[in-house]
C-alpha cells in the first residue's frame, strides 16, 4: 500500500477529503449534502458523545427529547431568530404518497397536504420554548438544565464532510433561569466545558471569546464560541454558547411568579456542538499518512500486528498477543489483535497509520525468543523495542506521553501562526499568505468588520475573553480601540 | 397529594395516559402525533439504550449513522417494502422558505421544489442497502454488521404516546451476509439477544417466534418478534428481528464475489426495538400508585426522604443520609436525597411512588437515636425498619429481590392468563372478555387468520419457537393443524 492520501502542501482541501474517506470515517450519500458516517468514524463521535454527555451531567443537566419537526409558524415568533433559521431548510408539505395512476411508480397524494407546513429542526428553540411554557410557573420550576442529542438539518449549498452537511448531529443544551445572572453564569459555564473538552480530549487549544454582533446567533444577545486553529491557517469555530436574554421568553411568552409574587420573564441559554468537531479533530492533527488520534478519543488505543510465517508461528505469537492485551485490558486500555490472514503485516501498518492508531505493537519471532515488543507511536512515528514485562505500566505512560504530545504541537503551532499586526498592509500579507490568526485592533463597528471581510476574507473569530485591556488604532480606520480582536479567515 | 391516577379497572387507557404525564414521562408536543419525552422519561430510555448497545457490542456489532432522508425513488425498488412503508410518510419537497411579499410572515418558497421529493426515514433498509452496494465487493467485505440509533417518523393517524408515535427513537440493525445460514442465525441471535434484554433487564417474559405472512415486516422472508402480555390482557409487540433473503440485494444489485470467484446476491438481516418498550416497560409493571421500574432500568434505584422539623434537626439527618448515599454510591447503587425544603415528606412519598423509585428510605429524628432506617420497596408497598449497619449489602440484596419479584409476578400474570383453547366459542368468550393469550390450532390460512381478525379482533402474534408439534384442529375450519400459535388482541 503506497500513499493513498493527496499531501497537505499539495492540496489540503483534497487531503482533507481523501483522509475522510480513506479512513473510513464517512462518505457521502445518495442525499445531495447528507453523509454516512462509518463505523470507525461513529465510534470516535460515540467517544466524544459519551464524555461531554458526563461532563453535562456533572454540571446538573440532563437529557430530554423534543420533537423533529416544528410548525412554520413557530419560526416567525422571534423576528432575529427568523431571518437567520428559516430559510435555507428542509420543508415537510405533505404526509401520504400513492401509486400513480399510469403507473409511474409512487408520486406525492396531493390530499395529503398538511394545513401547515413543518420545518426539520435547523435548531430548536422554538419548539422548546413553546414546551417550556407549561413547565413554568413558578420559581420553583427553575432552573431547567435540559440537553438533547439530535439531528438536525441546515439546506447547506457547499458541502463537506462533518464541517458542512444538509444534515447533522449535535447536542443543544437550552435552559431557562430565573435570572440574567445565572443565565450568563451558564453560558460561561459551558463556553468554559467546551474549551476544556476541546484541550483535554481533543488535545486541541481554542481561544474563547465573544462574537461581534454580525456573527452572532440569531436571537442572541451574546455568543461565545471556542476558536480552534487548522493546520492550513483557517480558523474552525468548535462550539458555541448563547445567551438570549429575555428573547425567546417574550416570543413564547413564558414567564414566571418569582419569591415575591411578582410575574417576569424567563431568561435563557442555548449551546451546541456537533459532528462539526470532528473535522476540527481530523485537521488539527493529523498528516500526510493519516489520522492522528488523541488517545483519549480513539476507539482503540493500541492494535496488535503478529508477524509470522505459517500458522504455527501464529499460534505461538497469539498467545503471547492475547496475554499482552489482557494485561492491558486489565488496565482500561482497549486493544485490537489483528491477526488476519488475508492482509500482510506492512499493508495493517499502514491501515493503521492510516485510521490514526496511537500505538502499535509488532509481535514477531524473534521478539518471543527475546521477551520483546516493538512498539510504533503514531503521532511521531517513533519506533522502539521494549521487553514485554510491565508492557501496561509502559504504555499507559505512553498514552499519556502521546495525549500531552498532540497537544503540545498544536499548541505550538498555534503560537508560532497567531500575530498581532498593527498595520493593514501587514494584515492583508499574513491573512492571504500565512494565514493563522491576527490579533489587531478593530473600531467596534460593523462597517469596519464587513470591509475587511469584503478585502480580505477574513472575520472576526471572537473578541478573547482572556485578551488585555491595550489602547491601540483600528487598522483599517485608526479610529481608537481598547483591545484587540481575533481575525482569521474561517471554515 | 391523593391518588391522581384513573384507576387500571376503571379505564386502563387513561390510567396508561395519567401515568405517562404525572410520572414526567412524555407528554403530546405542539406537532400532532410527536412527543415530548421528558427528562425522567429520557433517563430510563438512556438506560435502555445503554444496555441494548453494550448486547449489539459484545455480539459484534458497531454503530453507524445513515441519512435522514430517503429519496422518493428508493422506495419503489423493493415491490413489498414500498407496499409497507412508503405510504404513510413525511414528505420534504423544498428546502427553502421566505417572507411573504404581502407580509404575512413566511411562506413555502416555490422556486425552491426539489426534483426528487425526500421521505423522512420510516425505516432505513432502502439507503442503507443502496451505501452497502458500494461498500461490498468481496467476500472479505462480509458480514457486515451495523446498528444505528435513530429517529424515524410514520404518519401514524390515532397515535399514543410511547405506543405509536408519527416520531419515535429506535436502533435498526442491518446486517449483511455471505450466506442464508449466516443471515439466519444472525436474525436468531438478535431474538434471542432482546429476548434476554425484556426479561433479564425490563423483568418482562417474552415469547419469541415468527409472525405469519399478514403480518411480516414489508420485504422480509421471514420476521421474529417478542410478543409481551400487559395487564389489560392484551399484547405487545416488543421487539422484531427480519430475515430479509436477498429482497434488498437484488432491488439494490448488491453482490459479491465467494472464495471461488462466483459473483452471488448479498444475504440480509434487520431488526429494531423503539421507544415503544417504554410503553411496554410502564404497562408491564405499574400499578394504581404509579410506576413501578425494575431497579436495572431506574434513573435512580434509591431515595432518601428526611422527615424533620426546622433546619437544626435537618442538618442531623443530612449528615446520616449523606453518609449513607455514599455507602450505597460505593456499590454502584445510585441515590436521590430529596432534602428539598419546598414539599413535605407525605407529597414526597407519593411522587417516589408515582415515578417508581425502587427503594425509598425515610430517615427521622428517632431514627437517628437508634441507629435506624425505615425502607420501603415500591413493587410490593411494604415497609421496614432495619438497622443503618451493613445497608449498602442489606439493599444490594433488596434490589435483587425486586428485579425478581417483579419479574416473577409479571411471569405469573403471564400463566393465569395465557389459555389453551380448542373450541372456538371459548376462544371469543376469552378473547373479549377475558383477555390473554390463547394458544389454538390454526390452518395456516391468511383467510382463516383475517376472518378470526374480523369477527374476533384477535390476530396471530407468533408462531411461537418453543411450541410442541401436536396434532389438532384449526379452531375455525376444523382443518388439520400441526402447532399452537399464539392469539391475542394487540396494541
Amino acid at each position: 500500500m503506497g500513499k493513498v492520501l493527496t499531501s497537505r502542501n499539495d492540496d489540503y482541501a483534497q487531503w482533507y477529503n481523501d483522509l475522510v474517506i480513506k479512513a473510513d470515517l464517512a462518505e457521502n450519500s445518495a442525499v445531495r449534502g447528507c453523509m454516512v458516517i462509518k463505523p470507525y468514524g461513529y465510534a470516535i463521535w460515540e467517544k466524544i458523545q459519551a464524555e461531554l454527555d458526563r461532563m453535562f451531567k456533572a454540571t446538573g443537566h440532563s437529557n430530554a427529547y423534543f420533537p423533529l419537526f416544528i410548525p412554520k409558524s413557530f419560526f416567525s415568533k422571534e423576528a432575529a431568530h427568523v431571518e437567520g433559521f428559516a430559510k435555507e431548510c428542509a420543508v415537510v408539505t405533505h404526509y401520504r404518497l400513492k401509486n400513480d395512476k399510469d403507473g409511474k411508480g409512487i408520486i406525492v397524494d396531493p390530499d395529503a397536504k398538511l394545513e401547515e407546513e413543518l420545518i426539520v429542526r435547523p435548531t430548536s428553540e422554538t419548539i422548546i420554548w413553546n414546551t417550556y411554557k407549561n413547565w413554568i410557573q413558578s420559581y420553583r420550576d427553575l432552573p431547567i438544565l435540559l440537553n438533547q442529542w439530535a439531528n438536525v438539518v441546515r439546506w447547506e449549498m457547499r458541502t463537506r464532510l462533518f464541517l458542512r452537511t444538509t444534515e447533522f448531529l449535535w447536542q443543544e443544551g437550552h435552559t431557562a433561569h430565573a435570572t440574567m445572572e445565572e443565565a450568563v453564569d451558564e453560558t460561561l459555564t459551558i463556553v468554559d466545558l467546551y474549551a476544556r473538552f476541546a484541550e483535554d480530549f481533543m488535545a486541541m487549544p481554542v481561544i474563547k471569546g465573544t462574537k461581534t454582533e454580525t456573527e452572532r446567533f440569531a436571537g442572541a444577545v451574546e455568543t461565545y464560541s471556542i476558536e480552534a486553529l487548522m493546520q492550513d491557517g483557517k480558523a474552525l469555530q468548535s462550539g458555541t454558547s448563547h445567551f438570549l436574554g429575555q428573547n425567546f421568553a417574550k416570543a413564547f411568552d413564558v414567564k414566571f411568579t418569582d419569591k415575591t409574587g411578582k410575574l417576569n420573564l424567563v431568561w435563557a441559554t442555548s449551546w451546541g456542538v456537533s459532528t462539526r468537531l470532528m473535522g476540527a479533530l481530523i485537521m488539527a492533527h493529523s498528516d500526510d499518512n493519516g489520522l492522528v488520534l488523541p488517545p483519549k478519543l480513539a476507539p482503540f488505543k493500541v492494535v496488535i500486528v503478529p508477524i509470522y510465517k505459517g500458522k504455527d508461528q501464529l499460534e505461538g505469537l497469539s498467545e503471547t498477543a492475547l496475554r499482552i492485551k489482557q494485561e492491558l485490558e486489565n488496565e482500561n486500555i482497549s486493544v485490537k489483535f489483528d491477526d488476519r490472514d488475508t492482509h500482510k503485516p506492512g499493508w495493517k501498518f499502514a491501515e493503521y497509520e492510516l485510521k490514526g492508531v496511537p500505538v502499535r505493537l509488532a509481535l514477531g519471532p524473534r521478539d518471543l525468543e527475546n521477551g520483546t515488543v516493538e512498539i510504533a507511536r503514531r503521532d511521531t512515528l517513533e519506533k522502539q523495542t521494549i521487553p514485554q514485562d510491565n508492557i501496561a505500566g509502559y504504555i499507559k505512560n505512553l498514552l499519556e506521553d502521546i495525549q500531552q504530545g498532540i497537544y503540545n504541537k498544536a499548541f505550538k503551532f498555534r503560537k508560532e501562526n497567531t500575530f498581532e499586526v498593527d498595520d493593514y498592509k501587514e494584515f492583508k500579507e499574513i491573512i492571504n499568505n500565512k494565514g493563522g490568526f491576527v490579533l489587531a485592533h478593530w473600531d467596534g463597528s460593523t462597517e469596519t468588520e464587513l470591509k475587511i471581510k469584503n478585502e480580505t476574507k477574513a472575520t472576526i473569530r471572537c473578541i478573547p475573553l482572556d485578551t488585555i485591556d491595550e489602547e491601540g488604532k483600528c487598522i483599517l480606520t485608526g479610529k481608537p480601540s481598547k483591545r484587540r480582536v481575533l481575525f482569521a479567515k474561517a471554515y
